[in-house]
């Protein structure tokens, strides 16, 4: 591209590295801004640099945080004995949307995946283990990505926890709510059947 | 959503007033963010910052520009008498990508649309009357998009420029190159017989 400012070129670029956003995409989103107020784009481009400057990941969970405890760990009206394995900070957020957990959380920080070069020890999966050897534990929920990298984290983190004797659990595998049976894998609907659990009327609300 | 931090929550915000952005890509777009260096982090939102802060409009064409006078503006190798009537910067950087045009510019800042309350006073349309009276031009080209609004805006111009007895030439429209006469609608195909020219083999390359 031509571009006939050198200012306009780099904010371009800068734009453009963000992970889906191509040069056309940048642009637009440059001549967008340029269009609002001063104010609105400092706004913009302070909130950037104070988040990667000023956030913390939580000592105990490794959430992120805005402190050194983070607001669920920090929280007394939560079950301290239950601890929810997950990926990262987006898995979070889709579970305590939830409204159904009450728990602590364990963010991993990534799944392993040797194809992309990622091992237990790039992971916080040490902190996991000390967490559950000093702490008291009722229960250890992996709610992990149903992919071969989490599969192999969770067979992972099995071996590693099984020897503390206390409850290892998986979140539910089967059809989704809504969905319709016909359009279902084979795999899901599989391992649904053989999976099948009694029928609760409690649980309908 | 419910953000575990305070920082992440205005990140996510601030990105989610773009234009096409939701809240789900705003969170990927910040999480990929915050993995980076800090100084990367930095150099994406000063970047944003001095663009707004420093960018000015060239005098004359109303080009985006570093300083006064726009490099096209400014360069001496420019034909300085024919002036390319553009609807914004990206219109000046999509011919300028063709290599084909050696003219000046004058970037309206948008074209007239009664819908969205656009009228020519919001324009920079006085200020093309004023450079085609005050200083020697030989030809105006209409490069506008081939819109009801970008119609409207050409007649406009037109009733404006035609008392300076001089050349007003619009883009040519028709088939594009690669494009398929049974898919063309039937409007350009109809009006691109009409309007066809003598068959030139200087053209082609």
């Amino acid at each position: 591209m031509n571009f006939s400012s050198k200012l306009l070129e780099d904010a371009v670029n800068e734009f453009s590295k963000l992970p889906g956003v191509g040069q056309k995409t940048a642009l637009r989103l440059v001549l967008h801004l340029l269009n609002k107020e001063q104010e609105e784009v400092e706004l913009f481009g302070n909130a950037l640099i104070r988040l990667r400057k000023e956030i913390k990941h939580c000592q105990v969970c490794h959430n992120i945080s805005d402190n050194q405890l983070c607001s669920i760990c920090a929280a007394a009206k939560r079950e301290k004995e239950v601890i929810c394995v997950v990926e990262d900070t987006r898995d979070v957020m889709a579970i305590e949307n939830t409204g159904q957990y009450f728990g602590l959380y364990h963010v991993l920080g990534g799944l392993i995946s040797p194809m992309d070069g990622i091992g237990p020890s790039d992971l916080f999966i040490d902190s996991l283990v000390q967490r559950v050897a000093t702490t008291p534990v009722k229960e250890v929920i992996l709610a992990l990505s149903a992919t071969m990298e989490g599969d192999t984290t969770l067979f992972y983190l099995y071996k590693r926890l099984k020897d503390f004797q206390i409850p290892i659990t998986t979140i539910a595998r089967g059809i989704a709510f809504g969905g319709e049976l016909e359009y279902a894998d084979e795999i899901t609907l599989g391992r649904s059947i053989v999976t099948r659990v009694p029928y609760q009327t409690s649980l309908i609300k």
